[in-house]
């Protein structure tokens, strides 16, 4: 069990990391993310791929959440303050009484993402999700739906923000993810590692129950709106799902769980 | 195209209905609910469900939304103010620059809904769905795989709460809904009108896949966590969704979405 460092002062500095949660992305400096409330803490404290920095938790929730502190490294930083000091360094009423700073442990290429795969794979690829709900929301379902690993283009928001970990119920800790840089030709990369690719859009050539699964198969998504690129379109293989026809308007992350369940079923 | 009312003073009573929106939920007062931005507005006007009590629009935008509200009665008042008086009537930055009072001009009961439906038709059942952007979201889907009436039970939540309305895409103006009283018995219902129920659930009897369709077919969702209760699982056929297992964690609108393919496509 950690020591537990008592917080009365809200301007401590040492939970500045913790000021203002909600004006700060911390992604970015230093790989930082913030995680928030039990589940997504036991999700990183139970991955290789993450470390936490410190937690800081409601004096009143130390022994509720005795078990997830006692597993944290003896070396994290526990801070407790009360549910009014917590609130007032958080910057809202922080119902969950449990905040952590974490890191990425590393940041694996797409390349070697892809490359460490099994024989048989699903994947996504997510071009321009720039909406943390949805971002945590396709997230989830690749998790529910055991996809390999998760391919972003350089116009994707970063999953590691607060939001989508919590809307992802930790999945985005649990998937394995890389974003690649602008330029990237993703196409050419997937087929080097042999997937079958195959983008959704509402113009796509086939329906989803006639699309044929491979062993290695990647499924590429755009933003609601502006969708998918020409360019992208053009060169893979197109799917669409079948609508009853006057409102074709389905959410992104919904559209990611009836592929994914599909695929999933399809290769039991 | 009505005449528009100019609105200077925030404070001006003719707009008392939009007065710090995000805190009233006008619905249950009058049947009244909030409708926000063009795609939801337009769906108002074409439905003959639903009627509008009055317009607010921000001045600037009067040009680009002629086209909308030279749909509207000529007797519906349109407020027009600058974007500043919007923004302080409605206690946020509204954006859209468009917002509506509506009133659903007849609530069907949920025995009028069903039996007016199709020989061949989807119906959703809903129990304890009480968050807006799930209930949005369900609604969404229903009107892209075509659904024919949605029944709720006493512990969901308004479809036609802003939120709910504007996550559904203006869904729930769309697809008919009704909400039956405690007590009602929903299945007893759903047989006399002919429908084959089956439950969603993790620990359902049977995959989707291998679910019976039948011409008349009603899905039931509960709410994420508590699920339905023990009563209904324990009168219907229940389904549930193949999963890869360690992470079994759907949001039920996504599941409803998989659901709804599912049955739209396999009735084709």
């Amino acid at each position: 069990m950690p020591v537990i460092i008592t917080i009365d002062d809200v301007a401590d500095p040492r939970i500045e990391a913790y000021r203002d949660i909600r004006e700060r992305d911390l992604v970015g400096r230093q790989g930082c993310f913030v995680a928030e409330g039990r589940v997504v803490i036991e999700k990183v404290v139970s991955s290789a791929d993450f470390r936490l920095n410190s937690v800081l938790v409601a004096a009143h929730r130390l022994e509720s959440l005795a078990d997830v502190l006692g597993r944290l490294d003896v070396d994290t930083p526990v801070f407790a303050a009360s549910q009014a000091v917590v609130d007032a360094i958080a910057g809202f009423a922080l119902h969950r009484g449990l905040l952590a700073i974490g890191r990425r442990a590393d940041a694996p290429s797409a390349e070697a993402l892809l490359g460490g795969l099994p024989a048989r794979a699903d994947i996504l690829v997510l071009s321009g999700i720039a909406n943390h709900d949805n971002m945590g929301g396709i997230f989830r379902n690749a998790a529910a739906f055991g996809v390999g690993a998760v391919i972003l283009d350089s116009d994707c928001c970063d999953p590691l923000y607060r939001k989508a970990i919590r809307v992802s119920v930790g999945a985005t800790l649990l998937v394995p993810f890389a974003q690649v840089d602008r330029g990237t030709d993703i196409l050419d990369l997937l087929d080097c590692h042999g997937f079958a690719t195959v983008a959704l859009s509402p113009r796509g050539e086939r329906e989803l129950q006639h699309m044929a699964v491979a062993d290695r198969n990647a499924v590429l998504f755009g933003a609601e709106g502006p969708g998918l690129s020409p360019e992208l379109m053009g060169r893979a293989h197109t799917v669409r799902l079948s609508m009853a026809g006057g409102f074709d308007s389905l959410n992104v992350a919904t559209t990611s769980g009836i592929v994914l369940h599909h695929l999933f079923a399809a290769s039991r």
